[in-house]
C-alpha cells in the first residue's frame, strides 16, 4: 500500500502519520519526506506492507491527525489503466504495447486512439482496440467531442499522449486534471512549440532532449515529471536529431510513466515532487 | 542538526523517532528512511531545525526508544576537519584546497602530507602545512609509523587519499575505521590494482570511470561512496585516458566528500547507504 | 557507398585514396581517419555519393594504391540481414522487431531462434519465422549442430544474441568471425560471467551497465562496440537492478546494431575502431 | 602542426589537400572532415607530424589548390595566451589558475581582470597580474575603454569570461571576433539572461546545465562550443542549484577551452564545427 500526503507543514506530522501506521501494525518499507520551507508545504510518500487492510480505514485515521485541506492518496495493488493517444510515430506506442503485453508496464492499456490510421496495425497485433478519429475537415471542437465520446466507453486513470501531435483545448484538459501525460520532444523550456529539433539545429546546440510533463491549459507549461538529454554535434542534420531524439523521447516517457504508475509523483501547482527509488 | 540511525528493523521505529523530535518541538526539515528487507536493517537520516538543543539529550531520548545495539550519530554544525594525503598529481588536491580557501568544502583542511615534495608549493600557497614523508629506502612499517606521528599532531575526522599512490597496511587502516576515503582511478570492481587506465586501454572499453570509497583492509574493496564514468573511444591513448580520467576522479572525490561531510552516508559492512538530496 | 579501409600506415594513404575517388568524380560526404601510431595501423571510413558506380571497380582501384594485405570493405545500399537468438527476455527482441517492422533497423530480420518457446508469440505477431531449439537433455554439440542447420536455411550478415543465455562453443563462433554480436548485462570487464547484477549488488556499486561486443572464443572477451551505464543506489534490490538494467541493455544493443549496420565499426584484433557521427 | 580549413565544397578537396601534405612528406596523424551538404560547405582538420616545416609554405601550397575565399588556419606548437575576466565567483578562475600553474591548460594566463577585488588574492597566489576595474559610478563606455586600455598591455589569443557578470557592448565584442569565450549558467537557449537558476527553479525542471559559447553582439546567442547538464529534483532550492551548477559551469568551460586551445573548433556564422577526439 502506498500513501501520498500533501499538506501545510507543521511540527509532528511524521510522528502523527507513523503513529497511525504503527498502531495498525503496518511496517514501513520505505518513507520519503520533503518539506518546501519557503512554501511551508509538507509532502510524504509511505510504502507499507499491506496485509488485509482497508484503505478507507487508513485514510480516515490519517484525516484525523493531519491538518485541514490535506491531500491524501492511497494506492493499493489494483492495476491502473491508461488510454494512449497517438499520431503517426510508433516508437513510444511500441514501447508501451510491448511492456503491456509482457506485464511490465505497471498498468494495462485500455485502448489506443489515433488521429491517423498509421498505428492501427501495430496496435491490433497486440489485441488492443484502436480508434481512428480523423481531425481533417472538422473543427477542433467536434474532434474533441468525438474523442470524449470514445473515451467515455473506457475507464482509465491516465491519458498518455505518446507523440500525439494535436494540441488539446483548455476545456478538454480541464476534464482530466493532472491525468494527461505528454512527451514533448525538447528539453523544456527550450524550444517550446513546433519543430523543436529544427529550432535546436538552427541554434547549433550540443545536446537535445525530451520532457515528460502533465498537460495543463498552457502549451508545454505543465508540471515536469522527467527530462533527459543526448549529445549531438555539428554533423547531425535535423533528420538525424529527429531519429536520435526518438530514443530519448521513448526513454523519458517510459520513465515518467513508471514514476506516475508507481505513485512516486505528487503534483503541486506547476511543479512535481518526485520520490525516486 | 542531522541524526543518522542504523539498527535492526521493527514496526514503529519511525513513529518512535519522530515522537522524540516532535516532543522536543523540533521540526523535521527532511527525512530519508531505508529498510533492507532481506537483512532486516533500518537506516534513517533526519535533518531537524536545531535551535538551542543538546545533542546528548536527543541521543539519550533516542536510545530509550530504539532497539539495542542501534548506531546513533548526531552531527551538529561544528565544522569537520580533514587531512589530505597525496603523491604527485595535483588535480584532486587543488580542487580541495580551492574549496577550503573559499569555505565551500564543508570541512577545513588541517594539513597535507605527501610522499613526494611535488605538491608542497601548491599547498603552502594556501597557508596549509605540508609534511613530506619520504618512502624511499625505508620499510612500509617505518613509513607508516612516521605518518602516524605526523597525524598525531592534528585532530581530524577523515583522512582523504587524494591520489596517494601507496597502499596502506591493514594495521594502519584499522586505526581509522571508515574514516579513510580513497579515490580509485577505475570503475571498480573493474581494473583493480595498478595501472587501471592501461588495463582499460588494452581491453578497448568505451567508458572509463572513477570510484570513491572508504578504505578497508582489502585493496580497493571498501564500501563505495560514489562512482562516475566518462566516454572514451579508440582514439584515446593511455595518456589521453589518464588526462580525461583526472576530470572524473576530481569530480567523484568532490562528490563523495560532500556526501560524507554532509552526513549523508551510513556504512554497513562493505556497503554504503547514501541519502542524496 | 561506404568504404572501410584498414592497413599498415604510411605517408600518402589519404592522398592515394582520395585521388581514386576524385578521379572517379565521387564527392566525399564524410571521411573519418584514425592512425594508431603505436601499432602503425591506418583506419579509414569514407562515405561517398554513389551514382552508378561499380564497387568492384572502386575496390580494384584502391587495391592498386594501398599497401599489401590491406583490408578493404565496400558497402552499398543493399539492406543487411540479421538472425536473432533469444532465450526468455523480450526487451531486446521487442525493440528489434519494432524497428524491423517500421523499417528503421537498418537491416531486416531473417528469423528468430529461441532455446525457449517464450518469445514465439511476440515474434510471430510480426510475421517473422520463429524456430525453437530445445537445449535440454541434449549435448551442446548436438544443440549447435541443430542451430547450424537452422541457420543454413537463411542468408544473413550478422547473428544477434539478444539476451541469448547459452554460451556458444569456440568451434561455433569460429564459423562467424566478428559476425556474432552479444549484449552482456554488465559493464565489462566488471562482472564477467553469470549473475552480474547479483555480483554488482553484493559489491554495492553505484552504477550498473551493459556492453555490446562481438563474440570471440573467450567468454565476454570479444571486441567491445558500445557500453553504457545507469546510476543505482543502496535501495535497488537485485531485482530492481535487473529491471533497470534491461533499459540499458536494450539501448546499448540498439546503438551497437546501428553502428555495425551503418558500417561504422572496424575490428582489429580484440578492439574496435568506431567512427560515430 | 594542425591545419583547419573551411571553404565551399567541391569534388577533390581532400585529394588536393592530402596531395600537398604527401608531397611534403608529412604523415597525417589524424584527419576529420565534415561536409554540410545543405550549405555546400567543407570543413577539415588535419593533424600532421611537423618536423622542420614552414607553416607559411604549407599555407601557400594549400591556397593554390583550394577554392577562393577559403579560410586556412595553421597552428604550430606555440603556446596560446588568454586573458581571464571575472567578477566574484572563484570556481572557473580557480580551475584555470590550477591548470595554468601545472602546465595542463594548453595556454598561459596573461592576466586576470576583475570588476570586483574579490579574486585578487587567489590570482596573486599564482603570480598572475590582477587588474581591478571598478564598474560602479561610471558609464559602460568608460568601463570598456579602461578595459581596452588594460588589455592593450598584453598580447593574447582569447578573452575568457569566467563568470564575468557584465554584458559587453557590441562595439567591444566586435574588436575580438570569435575570440571571446563565455560560460553561461544555463542550458541555452533555455533561460537566457539573468538569474537562470531562479528561472529553472520556478519552472521545476529536472535538469540544469551550462553552455560555453563564443560571444557575439547578441546576448547569449553566440556559437555554442560545449554544453552539459546535471540532474536536479524538487528538493533543490535555488541556492542548491547555484551550488550544483558551479560544478557544471567549471567542467563545461574547461572542456570548451580545451577544444578551442587544441584547435578543434571551426566557427561558421552562428554555429561551431567541433572535431572532438
Amino acid at each position: 500500500m502506498i500513501i501520498l500526503i500533501q499538506c501545510v507543514d507543521q511540527v509532528g506530522l511524521v510522528a502523527a502519520v507513523s503513529k497511525v501506521t504503527a498502531n495498525a501494525g503496518l511496517n514501513i518499507i520505505s518513507m520519503r519526506e520533503y518539506v518546501n520551507i519557503d512554501a511551508n508545504r509538507f509532502y510524504l510518500r509511505l510504502e507499507v506492507a499491506d496485509e488485509n487492510f482497508e484503505p478507507a480505514f487508513v485514510k480516515t485515521a490519517l484525516e484525523k491527525v493531519l491538518p485541514e485541506n490535506s491531500s491524501i492518496g492511497i494506492a493499493t495493488g489494483t492495476k491502473k489503466k491508461i488510454v494512449v493517444l497517438v499520431t503517426k510515430e510508433y516508437h513510444c506506442l511500441g514501447d508501451i504495447l510491448l511492456r503491456n503485453y509482457f506485464n511490465t508496464l505497471g498498468a494495462s492499456v485500455a485502448c489506443v486512439i489515433g488521429n491517423h490510421e498509421t498505428l492501427r496495425g501495430l496496435t491490433e497485433k497486440f489485441d488492443i482496440p484502436f480508434h481512428f478519429i480523423d481531425h481533417t475537415d472538422i473543427s477542433k471542437e467536434y474532434f474533441e467531442e468525438t474523442l470524449m465520446q470514445t473515451l467515455s466507453n473506457y475507464s482509465f486513470d491516465y491519458i498518455v499522449l505518446a507523440k500525439f501531435m494535436r494540441i488539446l483545448s483548455p476545456g478538454f484538459v480541464a476534464v482530466f486534471p493532472y491525468r494527461i501525460i505528454n512527451i514533448h520532444h525538447s528539453f523544456l523550456p527550450a524550444f517550446i512549440g513546433a519543430n523543436p529539433y529544427r529550432q535546436a539545429h538552427e541554434r547549433g546546440v550540443k545536446l537535445i532532449g525530451a520532457t515528460a510533463h502533465f498537460v495543463t491549459d498552457t502549451l508545454d507549461e505543465g508540471p515536469i515529471i522527467a527530462q533527459q538529454i543526448i549529445p549531438v554535434n555539428h554533423a547531425h542534420s535535423v533528420k538525424d536529431m529527429v531519429t536520435l531524439g526518438k530514443e530519448v523521447e521513448e526513454a523519458v516517457l517510459a520513465k515518467a510513466l513508471q514514476l506516475v504508475l508507481q505513485d512516486r509523483v505528487i503534483v503541486d501547482k506547476n511543479k512535481t515532487v518526485v520520490f525516486e527509488n
